[in-house]
């Protein structure tokens, strides 16, 4: 097997080099003026015109940067929650659970087929912005979209506490809830640093031979924090959320990963052994920076056989299918989640 | 309804103009150099490593010209068929039926499960190029990876024949094989403008009350050959077999289309009614001039509720998914469609 495999990798090395001497040369793409697409709704174009994110290549440089940075961030969504709420008819509550704080976001309304069902939310941000409520949209989304129980883990993040500190924190409530619930009817999703947390959350259960939970709905996930995967480069300056791998985000990453090898599936769950995990459904959309991110990680799914379903959205950056309850793509893509969860989910 | 409509789009423009004004700003991208991304097999570096196709903006002006050109890639492709054939264990043989040009694909092994299924497809070529052997790679990698029979239609083109010529053929190939075989054990494919006829196809068959097949798979289609879609100028000068919407696959279409609405969902079908659709699959890349075609046709079916999945490769441009039979992804993608195939046609 060995000797087939170094055959098979002196081959490829062959052909390469063969076929393109000792370099394969780049694309070089001119410079584009990139109009607003008209194949999408009125208001998710309102999303995709905005500028690029201010201040995206000067992210703060010391832990009371990043501190601000988060605070202000959090500032901002706040005042919006109690809308977002009524919109969605939920109601939420802050707490602690085993130490680790947490927003449990309780539908008014939850179908029978509903009552005994979970969905654990783990937050993006690049493992270091959005605390608090400004984790909570995308949570009150799929409290409301999907009529479930939803508990949004407000993990500490760095200069609290960092790797694996909000895996720990995800860690402790997934072991709280499969005491009293069956963990085929808890869900597990996030986006963008919660995608891959949702990932490493699978990991680390394998490790520690804890039942997989009925479905996991990993968002644009970080599945790759070493700057591979080709849409980092082709999306660059196209995406107006991350804009470039060389932005905020990654700033964000290498302060949480704090020196750890951001090899580690761990922190790039795509080099991970993902055999076994539940039923996965993954969103992202065409100007997305992690679109990359997200089909290599549909296709390391698929390789081992792992029901995994993929929605792309045309026009959109990172993450923008949670952008806003009121748009029409962001009912879509929740519908689409809210509906894998309910075929996955035991009951 | 039609008020609530009314309203909906009224509150929708004005959403645009109070947070916009009058227009929307286009995204200004610099020239990027992109390289060969690492992500991918060495086998599909060198394809994706490739210059921009010949003579992409230069298309033939005449039908004459046409005839040449397609008949030139005839010429370089057919050699190749023996050796594939060999190499996908399969026999070829051309005749006719109900006087349309087909080439019968018939495994040497075939499957107890695969025994009363057949798969029809119709190739690509931008409505005007791959006839004859240009046209059986795919039915051949099909027929071999998916251990199935396979009919591919050599339908007529131009200057021989116009709109809907191709689709007059594919019908007619269609509608004598549902005399003698269940119509859910027929699996219809095809990439790009035969990604389009496939879908085409089903329209056409509900126009005429024709039973659906079990199954179909659209590669990165030509849903929309109005120009509409973002990737058309995202990926452009990125995708190295098409290139650019302004290239030699819109002025092909033009030619076959013969002054034909473009937007008539027989060109166009993602703004057809797809209703009563059978279970779809469509593949795309990264790198696809066509990836917003093929997300929002995806998008298309599943709002319908149709069995619908996605899967979209690595740094691939326009169908690049079969290129060659000897690449790890190429095998990955066809294992996916005969999976696709094999769970959702009849026996």
């Amino acid at each position: 097997m060995r000797t087939r495999l170094i055959c098979l990798a002196i081959s490829a090395a062959l052909l390469a080099l063969s076929a393109y001497g000792q370099t394969l040369a780049p694309r070089e793409v001119p410079a584009k003026s990139i109009p607003v697409p008209s194949t999408v709704s009125p208001q998710m174009q309102a999303i995709i015109a905005q500028p690029l994110r201010t201040n995206w290549d000067k992210p703060p440089t010391t832990p009371e940067g990043w501190k601000q940075l988060a605070d202000s961030i959090a500032a901002t969504v706040a005042p919006q929650i109690p809308a977002m709420s009524e919109r969605m008819d939920v109601k939420i509550e802050p707490s602690t659970l085993n130490g680790v704080r947490i927003y449990t976001i309780t539908p008014n309304n939850i179908p029978a087929a509903n009552k005994n069902r979970l969905a654990i939310h783990v937050h993006g941000g690049c493992y270091v912005l959005n605390p608090r409520e400004a984790a909570l949209p995308e949570a009150i989304f799929m409290a409301g979209f999907a009529h479930m129980k939803v508990i949004s883990v407000d993990y500490r993040m760095p200069p609290e506490a960092y790797y694996p500190g909000a895996l720990d924190d995800a860690m402790t409530v997934y072991k709280a809830q499969i005491k009293s619930l069956n963990a085929k009817n808890i869900a597990v999703f996030g986006s963008s640093a919660g995608g891959a947390l949702t990932l490493e959350m699978m990991l680390r259960a394998k490790q520690e031979n804890l039942p997989m939970p009925g479905a996991i709905a990993p968002g644009t996930p970080m599945s790759d924090v070493t700057k591979k995967g080709d849409t980092f480069l082709t999306n660059a300056m196209l995406d107006n959320v991350l804009v470039s791998q060389d932005g905020f985000c990654d700033a964000a990453t290498m302060f949480y990963a704090n020196g750890h090898d951001l090899k580690d599936p761990m922190l790039s769950p795509v080099y991970g052994d993902v055999r076994g995990f539940p039923p996965t459904i993954l969103t992202s959309g065409t100007r997305d920076l992690l679109l990359s991110n997200t089909v290599r990680m549909h296709r390391a799914l698929r390789q081992v056989g792992t029901v995994a379903s993929l929605q792309v959205f045309e026009g959109q950056s990172h993450a923008q299918f949670y952008r806003d309850d009121r748009i029409p793509e962001v009912k879509e893509a929740f519908g689409e989640i809210a509906a894998f969860f309910d075929q996955h989910l035991g009951k």
